[in-house]
């Protein structure tokens, strides 16, 4: 096979043209990398509700055409000048948290949110402002500055970590989103302490995720609260000791009320999975006075407020957000890797679903379906 | 003078009637303390804007009649069978916010907020469910466990601490809210970091001791904004750096638009000292992506929520509350008043205005007025 080094590639990728359409399998053209930019041959991609929820035009950030994804493994094709981190040939995991390690932000060591390509990459360019895809003869937009629902994509070199060949793309493309969401919300971001009373909202990919960091750190009792009742046994062979459907609560008892009695008193600590913001209030409240944390990991729909009453934080709770788990994805994604290889991460029981990119749209669909925990896409043809 | 001892004492109080009235200069009976109860002569007290909220009305849990007051110094007069932390004779200074050492709370490290008579504290009663004031043949309510606004007041042995007697008490009852309150948010709830840039709404004691509390960590920039112009000096007195008066913004800058100019990018700690749930909001949404804190500390009025967008907490803010500074009284006050005593607090500083407990209706009055930091009443007659 002739080089594509340096040259423009013609592959198959899942375009969205406009919001509320399906994807559209078709060719695109990928420009070479430039400098500071990675190529990157996509093996396997997850698809997250975030992409969904671009797809559904109700992201007022969003625009199309765009290539969305941005949870992908897959091989580096080729560099761009001035690449160091990664070099072709090696497995990589797209980050659409990328790590500078030179900001402010990746600097001050209190946060994973890198602010260097902040602003072209929620453009849905490249750092130099350009795109590096093009079909039916029009650029088409990056996404997340991952862009995975393609063959090949191009990101920064700050966007991507070369991890373990041995360690499975169609397993390592998740640790690229959910689980590590999930896992690093309870390990980093929370840090829960061992004996800890913890209750999670919504047990997808991310809420159990959560599980397996507080199962990781020693949680004592941690309680899933989620209306679908088949995620009982799906969130107890996770590690959850306690399962609280609010549908089918008592008359006048409420979901707060319920993990209060559970916990007597109010859980340690939080997590909302559910981007609804009234959950995310009942999940403050179901907090212990004087120190529980509640954590934000759901994305709510645009225009959507959280509140409360102040006397909830005065006697004590703490609201607080998640992006990525807190996970710095350069420095700490290996390490979540090696978990992974070394049987301390669970990721294999999250596929629940496989399909091709040209069967892209049928993966959202399962997704809204409430036995679909992560659908990874095969990217070859 | 005959002693005192196990015999009911009547004494001049300013008693609260009625929502909304006056409070009235007359004489109380207060029967001497019972086991695990203390009986103390009230030398000095503080008015606090809780006092007014309370007397309003507006508190839904405040009860009539009650003799409010919660910033009071004092000498023990007698103490009540089991009480082996103050003897007759001690100088001490009352606390709203108990603690016990026992209960699970003030077990677990992790907040200063004892929960062992919060239940009968709440309802205006001693422990055992009964009141130690009587007037006009009736019984009169306790306040937050103090009820300072009495020549003599009746508190529970975890509701007291001695303090140095070389420490006025014109000054040490100040110690008891509204100082510690700040100092203690700065110091004890946010703990600000040497270097830190923090913003503070609200130049009233608590936001004036919440500079002291950021000079003493080394913050390195201390924004202090208010509407009152008048509070510019005062703050720079107090050691604030830079002084925002959100009134004489130019058109289309807001607050929170201004604090980010000011830090190049955010806040590290904000706090509110108002209670004004918009300006709540403001605190948060002016902290630093990333790491920023906003303590709550101000109290908002009955039914008032907070609210912001979750994506605020997502990118790394923390929305949290502070409670008499996060001080445990007894083991930490009397090291805040060793730090009045060596200089390293100040508060003669705040006192700006003197009453006699028959004129506390007129330092009710000057507490509203913009040039009030805190009026002292002294008790005798």
């Amino acid at each position: 096979m002739a080089s594509t080094v340096g040259k423009t590639i013609t592959c198959k990728a899942a375009i969205a043209w406009g919001a509320g359409q399906e994807l559209s399998y078709e060719d695109v053209e990928v420009a070479p990398p430039k400098a500071h930019e990675v190529r990157i041959q996509i093996k396997y991609t997850g698809v997250c509700h975030t992409d969904a929820y671009t797809l559904s035009g109700k992201d007022p950030e969003g625009a199309f055409p765009v290539i969305l994804g941005h949870e992908g493994a897959g091989i580096v094709e080729s560099v761009g000048e001035g690449v160091t981190n990664v070099k072709p040939g090696d497995h990589v995991v797209a980050l659409y948290t990328p790590e500078c390690k030179e900001c402010k932000f990746c600097k001050s060591g209190k946060t994973n949110l890198c602010g260097k390509i902040r602003a072209t990459q929620g453009k849905g360019v490249m750092p130099d402002g350009t795109s590096r895809f093009r079909a039916r003869g029009q650029d088409i937009l990056h996404f997340m500055g991952t862009s995975t629902f393609s063959q090949y994509t191009v990101v920064a070199d700050i966007s991507v970590v070369a991890v373990q060949p041995e360690a499975p793309m169609d397993r390592t493309c998740l640790l690229g989103c959910g689980i590590t969401t999930g896992y690093g919300a309870a390990t980093i971001t929370a840090n829960v302490e061992k004996g800890s009373q913890i209750a999670i909202f919504g047990a997808g990919c991310v809420g159990l995720s959560v599980i397996q960091g507080a199962v990781a750190n020693g949680a004592s009792k941690i309680i899933v609260v989620d209306v679908n009742p088949s995620k009982e046994e799906w969130s107890r062979k996770f590690g959850a000791t306690d399962f609280v459907n609010p549908t089918t609560l008592p008359e006048g008892t409420s979901v707060v009320d319920k993990l209060i009695e559970l916990t007597d008193g109010g859980c340690d600590y939080t997590f909302d999975c559910t981007g609804n913001v009234n959950v995310m209030r009942a999940a403050l409240e179901a907090c212990h006075k004087g120190w529980g944390q509640s954590i934000i990991i759901g994305v709510a729909a645009a225009g959507q407020e959280i509140s409360t009453r102040p006397f909830q934080l005065v006697t004590g709770r703490v609201w607080r957000g998640s992006a990525f788990g807190g996970v710095k994805g350069r420095s700490q994604l290996p390490g979540l890797v090696d978990d992974y290889l070394n049987g301390k991460i669970k990721v294999d029981e999250f596929i629940t679903h496989r399909k091709k990119l040209a069967e892209i749209n049928e993966a959202f669909e399962v997704m809204k379906q409430g036995d679909c925990i992560r659908a990874v896409v095969d990217m070859s043809e």
